[in-house]
């Protein structure tokens, strides 16, 4: 049991649930600038590299940029809906827009900016999300150049997560993943198992 | 569109969902009691009544308590995953357990303990959630008379909203509901389409 690690788990449950259209869905938990709790649902673009930092695209207009600004951490929920799996992911969330100084960064946000579709790209052209709506058309078609790099609104988040808690409602086992404060790049996770 | 009640739109889609399992799972979110953001699913039990109120049962020893105790304000975000529609319910919770002083309150919560299945119940006797699991049997089996009112750990959590966010990704319309500061019994809400 010791041994498992919860990236393993959290691969196996994206696996076991894939022909699901939401299985990528999760809930991102935040606090807002008023101190209250903010929550909303993003969609997990894959790990980077062969880290367990998980990343996710999202617009600069958003009130999650200065929210995280303000308090870098934050807690993902993801509920897997047919393996009946809840993975808790809290961690410390990196905010890399195109003002990023280091350019390893604006490297992986062009890569995670032409991972993307071009529809989801196009969004990031459209008007301020959360400010009242001028215009009656809710759909708003704009033609995107697949060779332009990202734009100004496009922001790649990495959430590098400390403290994962794992629950399946199927067997109802329960895990805590915490990550010990070695260096780095030698990050190591002890696990215990708790009551559900 | 200015007349749409928020509730109608949320009852519309658990009607449209209904046939989903996990239509009733939402995720809540907290600040926790180290100013970081906690996220965890929780199972939607109604309206309170005739109000806008949202029902949750808890479990007393679970930490999301000690959270509400700090800071009540509390985020659900609920997806619904076969619409693809986004509800943001922001609002204050009110926590009542059995030490509760109010007869109406306790009666509310023994109307929730015997609405609720007698399977969920069972779990109100199960070892301290969250604390290392010394049993190496995952299943706990526990007979409960039926006929039992609420147990000490059983706690009733109603979410008074103030602030609904509605996103339909169908439609990519969005919709921001505000309440306005009249008097309690007549609360109205503020429409306003704003950008997706």
């Amino acid at each position: 049991m010791g041994s498992i690690a919860w990236k393993q788990l959290l691969l196996n449950a994206l696996e076991s649930n894939t022909h699901l259209k939401h299985v990528s869905y999760m809930q991102l938990a935040t606090v807002g600038t008023n101190g209250k709790p903010s929550n909303r649902t993003v969609v997990f673009r894959g790990f980077q590299d062969n880290t367990d930092n998980i990343l996710i695209d999202t617009d600069t207009r958003t009130r999650k940029i200065e929210e995280l600004k303000l308090c870098s951490s934050a807690e993902i929920c993801w509920y897997f809906t047919d393996s009946w799996e809840q993975f808790r992911i809290n961690g410390h969330v990196d905010i890399i827009d195109g003002t990023n100084p280091d350019p390893l960064k604006l490297q992986q946000r062009e890569k995670s900016w032409f991972a993307s579709s071009l529809r989801s790209r196009s969004q990031y052209l459209w008007p301020n999300p959360g400010l009242p709506c001028l215009n009656e058309q809710a759909q708003i078609e704009i033609m995107l150049d697949p060779s332009v790099g990202p734009v100004d609104a496009f922001c790649l988040l990495v959430l590098e997560p400390d403290q994962v808690d794992y629950l399946n409602l199927k067997s109802n086992q329960r895990l805590t993943f915490r990550s010990s404060l070695t260096d780095a790049a030698n990050k190591s996770w002890i696990v215990e198992r708790v009551n559900p």
